[in-house]
This record gives C-alpha cells, sequence and structure tokens, in this order.
C-alpha cells in the first residue's frame, strides 16, 4: 500500500488500514497479481467471479450478486457499447464496491458503517449493512438527494443524518468522523478497499469484448474512473491484455473541478464551493479522489471534459428513445460526453468505447417525468382511432 | 398451438398467430423439445442464452441482455431463494418477454405496437420499441401508474393513452383492438410468444440449483406464473429434471379473484369490478390468463393465496432490512405470501423455495418513501455526537 499524498509506503497489504497511517492522505492497493489467473477459468458470475485479484481476506461475503451487468450494444454506433450498471441490486455501480467493502467490515468486526452520499452510496450502504447486520448510517446533503435514492435509503432502513450545504460538506464530515474515531468503518471511495470491488467493471468488460479504445466515465468524486483504470491496469501488468484503454472522465460544467482544471493544464483541481448540476450524483465540488482520477487519465493518456445540463437532459433522452437504455442524469452526461468527443473528433466513432452507465433512470423519476410526451386521455372505447388515426 | 378455450388445434407453430383464430381465446405454444438440448452446453447469458428451446424464427433480435438475473439466497430460511428480476434493464420481469415479442413483431413486419399495462410492461414496451424503432402506443389506467413507471414510460418515449377506470379496462380496449385490427402487434402477455421469454425464469433457477420444491409467484394478469410453469414442464417433458416444483400464486387481498374462487373450491375466478390495493403491479381483477394460471398451479399441485396490503408493506420491509432486497409492493406481495405460508404450515422452511421478486423497488418510490425511518437533521461538525452517542 502506498500513499498518493505523501509518498508513505507499507511493503504489506493491511486490511484494518484505510487511510495513510502517516499523513491521513489516499492510499493506493497494488495487488500480487496471480500468475495462475485466466480469464476462461473463472467460476461464478459477478464481482466475487474475481475473487483472486480481490486484495484482502474475507470470512464471510456479503453479496446480493452484484455485477455481471449487461454491455449493450449501441444501435447507433457500430463500436460503441453501453455498461448498464443500473441492472445492480440497488441500481447503481456501488453495489460492486459495497460488497467488498461491508465484508470487509464485517471480517475486521466493526460494528457500526458510515457513508456520506449524493444518493446512490446511501442506498447500497444501507442495503449491504442490513443484510450484513451492521448498524448504518448515512450522512445526506439535505434536500439534493434524487427521490428514488432517498426512498431506497429509507426503505432499507438506516439512519439518515441531514446535513445543510453540498455533498462535499457531508463527506468532510465523514472524513473527520473516522480521522477521530476509528471504530467506525467508512464506506465511501477514500476507502480503497471498496474501489476493489468497483474495478471489476473493467475484468467484465475485457471478458466480454477484449480492451476497448476509450473508457468513458462520469466523474463525481473520482474513485470509479480510477478503479476501472486499476483494473485494466493489472490485466496489462498480469500480461492478460496488451493495452489499457483510454480512461476518459466527464464531468458537469457547474461541478467541474477536474475537467476545467486540465482544460487550462493545470495539475490540480480548482474546488468549486457550491456545485450545481441536475445530476445529483456529480454535483461535487472538491472530490475526494481527485489524486486517483488525474493519475488514471494521465497514464492511460486520457483526459476529462464537462457537459451542460441540457446536453445531459438531451443525451438521456437519446440514450432512451434510440437506444432503449434508462439511464439516470449523471450516466447519461458521460453519454453526452461521448456525443460531444465524437462531435469535436476527439475519438472517432471508428475507436471501441465503452460508455459507462453508473445508474439506473429509475433513481431520479422527477427528472424522467420532465421529458416532453405525447399523453392523452381517451374513451377506452376509441383507442383504435387514436392509434390507427395516427398511423393514417 | 392449442387453445385452452375451444380447443381449437393448429398442428404446426405459427408465429404470426396470437390468439386462437377460431374463437379468439388464450393459445398455448407446444414446443418440439431439441433431443440434444444440454444445459451445460449453453453459451450466451439472459433470456438468448435459451434460444434453442424458444419457439419462433427472428431474423432480428432486439436484446438489451435481459434476464441472467440473481438469485440471492436468504439469510434467514436456508433453503431459500429470491429471482430478484428488478435487476433486469427497466426493472422488472417483463424485458424477458418483451425481447422475444419485440423481435418477433419486427420478424413479421409490423410497425405498430400497443400493450395496455399497470406500469412495468408500458417501461418495458416503451423501451424495446424504442430500441426496435417501432411505434408504440401504451394504455394506462389514469392516475393508477406508479411513479417510476409512469416516468419510464414518459422518458422512452411512447404514446400514452390514459383511460378513466381500472387496468381491466385498459387491457379490454387492447383486446378489442387487436381482434378488429389485425395490423397493430399486442405486447401482452395473452400474446403466447412473449412468455417464451418468461419462461427463461424456470431455466436460469434450473441451472443455478437444480428443481425447487415450490415457487411463489405474484398473480396479477396471470401469465407469468403459467409462463415460469411452462418452463419447468418443458424441461421435465425434455429428461433434464424429475420434477415441476409447486407452482405457488399470491394475489392481493382486494385483487384476488383466482385465490379467493379457489379457497371456495371454483373452476373460475370471480371477477372483481374494482380491484384494489397498493400493489399496483397486480390490481387486476379480470386476468386474462386466468385459465393458464389454474392450469399450472393444479397440474403442479400448487394452489394461491391471498395477502393484505398490511401484510405487503411489513413484507416489504422486511426484505429490505433483513435481507438486503428492494423489491416494489407486487414483488413483497410474494414474500408475504410466503410469509404466510410459512406460518399455516402449507410449506415448510426445510422445503427449497424460490419467491420471484417480478419488479424493483424503485419503480415505485411512493411507497417506499411511507417506511417508518430515523431522520435527523445536524450540524455537519456534530455528526459524531449522533453516531458514537447512538452506540453507546
Amino acid at each position: 500500500m502506498k500513499c498518493l499524498d505523501c509518498g508513505y509506503e507499507l511493503s504489506e497489504l493491511r486490511q484494518d488500514i484505510i487511510t495513510c497511517p502517516s499523513c491521513g492522505g489516499l492510499l493506493e492497493i497494488k495487488i500480487e497479481f496471480p500468475s495462475e489467473f485466466d480469464l476462461r477459468r473463472l467460476k461464478g458470475r459477478g464481482v466475487w467471479r474475481y475473487k483472486d485479484v480481490i486484495a484482502g481476506e474475507y470470512n464471510k461475503i456479503v453479496t446480493l450478486d452484484e455485477g455481471n451487468t449487461p454491455l449493450i450494444k449501441s444501435r447507433k454506433y457500430d463500436k460503441t457499447y453501453f455498461k448498464f450498471e443500473g441492472a445492480n441490486p440497488t441500481g447503481s455501480f456501488k453495489d460492486r464496491g459495497m460488497t467488498v467493502a461491508i465484508s470487509s467490515a464485517l471480517s475486521l468486526n466493526y460494528k457500526i458503517v458510515v457513508a456520506a452520499s449524493t444518493g446512490n452510496t446511501a442506498a447500497s450502504a444501507a442495503a449491504y449493512s442490513s443484510r450484513a447486520g451492521l448498524k448504518s448510517f448515512i450522512v445526506l446533503p439535505k434536500g439534493k438527494v434524487a427521490l428514488g435514492k432517498l426512498a431506497q435509503s429509507i426503505l432499507y432502513g438506516t439512519v439518515i443524518i441531514e446535513v445543510d450545504g453540498s455533498f462535499d460538506i457531508a463527506m468532510n464530515s465523514v472524513m473527520k468522523l473516522y480521522r477521530d474515531h476509528k471504530i467506525v468503518y467508512p464506506l465511501n471511495s477514500f476507502n480503497p478497499w471498496r474501489l476493489e470491488g468497483q474495478k471489476t467493471i473493467a475484468y467484465e468488460i475485457v471478458e466480454d469484448i477484449g480492451v476497448p479504445d476509450n473508457v468513458i466515465v462520469p466523474v463525481g468524486n473520482a474513485g470509479n474512473i480510477y478503479a476501472i483504470w486499476k483494473g485494466f491496469n493489472e490485466l496489462l501488468e498480469g500480461g492478460l491484455i496488451d493495452k489499457v484503454p483510454r480512461m476518459i472522465g466527464i464531468q458537469a460544467e457547474g461541478a467541474a473541478p477536474i475537467a476545467k482544471a486540465l482544460e487550462k493544464g493545470l495539475e490540480q483541481p480548482e474546488f468549486v464551493d457550491s456545485p450545481d448540476t441536475i445530476a445529483s450524483a456529480i454535483r461535487i465540488g472538491k472530490p475526494v479522489n481527485w489524486k486517483k482520477a488525474i493519475k488514471a487519465m494521465k497514464s492511460s493518456k486520457g483526459f476529462a471534459v464537462y457537459v451542460s445540463d441540457n446536453e445531459i437532459i438531451t443525451a438521456q433522452q437519446e440514450l432512451a428513445r434510440r437506444e432503449g437504455v434508462g439511464a439516470e442524469p449523471a450516466s447519461a452526461a458521460a453519454y453526452a460526453g461521448y456525443l460531444k468527443l465524437l462531435s469535436s473528433k476527439k475519438i472517432e466513432e471508428s475507436e471501441k468505447s465503452v460508455v459507462i452507465l453508473t445508474g439506473h433512470a429509475l433513481k431520479d423519476p422527477d427528472i424522467m417525468i420532465k421529458a416532453e410526451a405525447k399523453r392523452i386521455l381517451v374513451n377506452p372505447e376509441h383507442i383504435d382511432q387514436v392509434i390507427l388515426g395516427d398511423q393514417i
């Protein structure tokens, strides 16, 4: 394990260590890639299919059969695929990390878990901690969580702590809590063990279609783009693939600390105090994992761009109405970014691209319902007039 | 193909035939089970993994990689599993049937598709017809569709026709439309080709855990319990399994035409004019497929019971808070039924049971959000007091 902030190194993997023992900074987990690892010989499905490359020891695995999500071929772009993470048990990619983090918390005998969240982490943490029988607390920015996600947190029975202000304030309070009180297990993405689960997205893509040229990921707290890159990078170092795809991060215009900094040639993000976008899952002004994200992008010759809320809304509808795929706004942002990069020729249609759709459209019904729709009230005797009339 | 109503028989499978050419009644599709069919040699995943046993010819398959859903082991009941159909692309089991029905419509050169729906069929039909480039019309009972489902129908871009009254009225108008105008392809479950997709639930269960003793299914329009039974029955007739599980149907108390009739020893349902339950997906008073459902239950020594709305709500929360599984009310009804049957000793904990959870909790956020919750507004500086204070 190595600290990305101060360079501190631990020669062994210590599952009980989550942040740098020296400076409290971001740790990277480096696995010993098993020489006998063979994609053609894996058993089972989902995240734990890859248990031989998931760091850590687990005496009890808390699983809802997460992962193993569809890779849907685009109808319009012949070499483009959508990795549909909305098909996970709680409707987002968070479940991949949560099965590992909660199993880890249980194996380490923690009794209490906590997470700050824009909503998806909350839903996932609540589900998995309920299944594990762990007491959970979720810290949410009051009034800023999409209906589906808030409703899930309530249904799964966590304790919801609301704070006034943005996600970043909630996040900061959880980091402080963990710094001061190590008896609470943190489920946020600064916990590198959670990312061990998320990296399986890369393994699944490689099993399905080999290595793509581009992987396009929505960037909020910025852990997922790093996790996916880490998966590809392990496969490269293990000699199972011959390159890593370009990792391309997409942010929303009003919450684009990384994309805007990279655009200006800066080495670090310009934090945003009041992030603003309809894509609540990436409404984050101070991404905890920015160093990891920039490492993933730079080392893969990737980059980051941002898209406007209008572009997100248009992309969400296009995705639904042309491809039949329903993704939440933050995921649609990735598709909006893809479309933007195509039109600016930064990527080509002929390249093999995977757009990571991180969450289900159902997470945010209030956004969906605003789409323009044809709705007609008809006497049931006369539906034929509407349907056949429309035709003629 | 054989008509369950008048007994009319067709010696060949005719994909263009949906209802009985003689009386307009319910047709059953009987496949020639391929002698070389071997579960250990199947390729691919999801519904089309079973293409060799799906009746019909398809020159173009419209798929979102549906099926291949988690079979989640219960924490509490050691021999019980939850088949989590909420992990399908639009969040319900309907996608399994829709991929087959829409592929069929396309192969038969239809241009317009139509479905009546309580919501899940609408979302699925809208998604798949958009992906297929087909014009779709959805007939919904006005004001009676869960928010998530209505929002999906809007996002996917179908034409929404609302009618005053219950689902049964919407259903009846679609049946009449199809009877009068064969140029419109019907996507409801009276279409036996759709059920060819749904039967793959049985194939997946057998691949995962062999044949269970009981399969517990929510019953609304009553197509799914028959479809699942059909899958098991084919495997039995093909000699791949040695019994069919008991098929047990669960209805909601205020919409229990089949369960109440069977309880009284009647051979046919007592239709309900104004079905009433919070479980909107099974708020159906006149199930179109009742003959098929009764056939499935009787021939498997199964039966049907009903549960109250309170039992449904309690079961939904128990499922979420104890098992970590989020299912919509109609699905929770199946779990409520399972609990009721356990306590009345109609089934035993020691039997291997599979509860079919047909749709995702996210489909109906308004119900979830009503669950009792602990919500506290706190100054972010003081979350430790809440979390650690709670502990002590």
